[in-house]
């Protein structure tokens, strides 16, 4: 068998990615773009000459391309230093604002202290700041079960709801299991309880509670991302999980959403984020959604296709007891992504196996790398072996037929050797 | 007159950049270091597979070589998103970690309020957070002022201790006139006193405070930063403003310092900061701190002779009133820094006017661009004109004797024309 794959691996002539959902390459177009502002235009966007100028420039019409991408106003629009900074401003900064306002007061006398509803298969940025929330006593958090297919109810979320309930997190698209949530129907139900049901604060301006916040970061090169059509107050993206720069990302923050900043300085970004701009990753990331949503549509059904001819293959050469996890139904996962549990197999050292052979995928997020099991896939349910037994295949722009049926075979004679 | 000057800029062959201290033009043996990380080693340092393999190996490599550059450990290099959040994940991270520890209660009981030092003339990354600390009740500062030379005594740090001071922050080196803080004396006296003066707690390991923390992004390229030299904490340094990437800086922070995280998440950079690594920033910036060692006392030397030359020949041009701001004493300021006050002028239009010229110079930092006059300049005392008058040129790498001749002759006739 060994001399089996031994064959394979001479057949493989450049490595197999599969773990787009980790991190995305850089896209040439992108990094032509971001290029003239490593260099040439290296100017501080907070200078007057014409250095400062041609940055300053570069970044507004990043801005600009960023809000019509996502049908927003540009100065909606919060550069970060990626996804984890824009979730963690988003959740600090609806608390931290609401910390100092008279609507703390107000909640202490009355209900207590805010309540937040999410979840319970966040991505660590979310879950990590609110268990942090939770240990310093500031805020209650009701985690929101999905069902077995990976998908939250919508009606669960809204009974979640209190009169003190300051935010809804709730993330777009998995980065796990893929799975698709529906934001759109929560926005649409979340909308008219703001005018009745919560009582933080009175006057007409603070009719923001609750707060709605989606993590996006593993939409845009397969969703639309329109921030009125999913009724988001706030949106987090990041660029390097869209073929664009590490180090970059977005939270989009609708007009009047209370908010704090995290980092303060020099006042950029409209006070909400102070540091000297990332010009060249502002630049990239820009680019790099114009792309996500050029491409969107061919690449989702290319994907697709790919996606399920990989599962179909797989299933071919599968022999043992395996579980997908989340929902295969249509519009019920990401169009590239593959998850199944091997409660047989050692799927950590199938995935050192499988690397060595050529092929990157991965276990679960590559943000728990020190967890033994993936809490995403716990809880889907069935059991511990389920949860510890996860593998996660995530197909991209570079992934061809080729290799998936490589990457299916070369899968199915490890699984032989492994069993 | 404006017939010279026309005839002046045909001679200007390119721009004359004298604003490094705002940014720095990334350096192209940088840019070549950052390269394969961009596109061709893009993985996800986190992950298991190979990409993700070499992506933590360069990770580590850029750690292990910061680490070298100031005598440090490599766990005790924190990589940030820049200078900015460097300070405020120190100024932060001090004060939450001890708003989470019996230190509080303990400080509550016997002295009241956490108590900060600093000086009047800090970076705004470091004054926001601290006036923003102060606004929320959560700490008392000293702004201890700075002499007229712009450098603060270390005995008047040294005297607004007091047993409730859990952080002294003085900046290295100052980002408008260039300053250079005697950080290595403060540390000297602080030192002893930890044992004794102090306490907001009594174990042993508990004998930090007042934690040592300085911003010095404005340093390596001139002055030592050796960490132990230095007897730091905690010590900022910002890619951009060597001649490396925006968007990345570090925190040092010394084994045992207490200190509480800014950013949430996946557990990254030893849980004091999650998020994906930006992987090409962070090697670029090492390869930018790498060469500002190698090439320090050479080009300090260099640019020192250069800026008295160029203060020479504005001399010479200058028939009007001025104030140079800062010491001009051997080792009172950086070599590449000149700031002068022009009561008579408006700076800011003579700024526009200069870079008409081709002639990038600066009124004061970049990042009090809505302000009107500068709160450093203002510390040195002299009044309100000195502080809106003020004119910075810093000079860097590309900065050339004949850069010099000419901007001084521009900004001559310039005088000549406006006054």
């Amino acid at each position: 068998m060994s001399k089996v794959i031994g064959q394979l691996s001479k057949v493989i002539r450049r490595r197999i990615y599969l773990d787009y959902a980790a991190t995305t390459p850089l896209d040439s177009r992108v990094e032509k773009a971001m290029r003239p502002f490593l260099r040439v235009k290296f100017g501080n966007p907070s200078s007057i000459h014409t250095e400062g100028v041609a940055a300053k420039k570069a970044m507004d019409g990043a801005r600009t391309s960023v809000a019509r991408c996502l049908e927003a106003h540009a100065d909606e629009i919060v550069f970060t230093s990626g996804g984890t900074e824009a979730n963690n401003l988003a959740l600090y900064g609806v608390l931290n604002h609401l910390a100092n306002t008279d609507g703390r007061r107000y909640l202490l006398k009355k209900q207590g202290k805010p309540h937040i509803v999410t979840t319970n298969i966040e991505h660590a940025s979310v879950l990590e700041p609110l268990r942090e929330l939770e240990r310093q006593g500031r805020v209650s958090v009701t985690y929101v079960p999905v069902e077995s297919n990976g998908i939250v109810k919508p009606e669960k979320i809204i009974a979640a709801i209190r009169p003190n309930t300051a935010l809804v997190s709730v993330m777009y698209a998995n980065n796990e299991i893929g799975t698709i949530q529906p934001i759109r129907k929560i926005g649409q139900l979340l909308a008219p309880l703001r005018n009745s049901k919560f009582i933080i604060h009175n006057s007409p301006s603070e009719k923001r509670y609750p707060v709605f916040h989606s993590d996006a970061c593993q939409a845009p090169l397969y969703l639309r991302c329109l921030v009125n059509a999913l009724r988001v107050d706030l949106l987090t993206l990041d660029a390097h999980k869209m073929y664009g720069p590490k180090g970059v990302g977005i939270l989009y923050a609708r007009r009047g959403t209370p908010l704090s900043s995290l980092l303060l300085g020099g006042g950029q970004e409209k006070g909400l984020r102070s540091t000297t701009e990332n010009v060249s990753g502002v630049v990239g990331l820009a680019k790099a959604l114009e792309l996500a949503i050029a491409e969107r549509e061919r690449e989702s059904r290319r994907l697709e296709k790919l996606r399920d001819y990989f599962y179909s293959q797989i299933l071919e050469n599968l022999r043992i007891d395996y579980r997908v996890n989340g929902g295969m139904e249509k519009g019920e996962r990401l169009p590239n992504n593959l998850n199944i549990s091997l409660p047989e197999i050692d799927t950590e050292f199938l995935t050192l196996k499988l690397d060595a052979q050529g092929i990157a995928v991965s276990t679960k997020s590559s943000c728990l790398r020190d967890e033994r099991s993936s809490y995403v896939v716990a809880a889907l349910g069935g059991g511990a072996k389920r949860a510890s037994a996860t593998l996660r295949f995530t197909l991209g722009r570079t992934t061809t037929r080729r290799d998936v049926v490589t990457a299916a075979s070369i899968l199915g004679n490890l699984l032989l050797l492994l069993r």
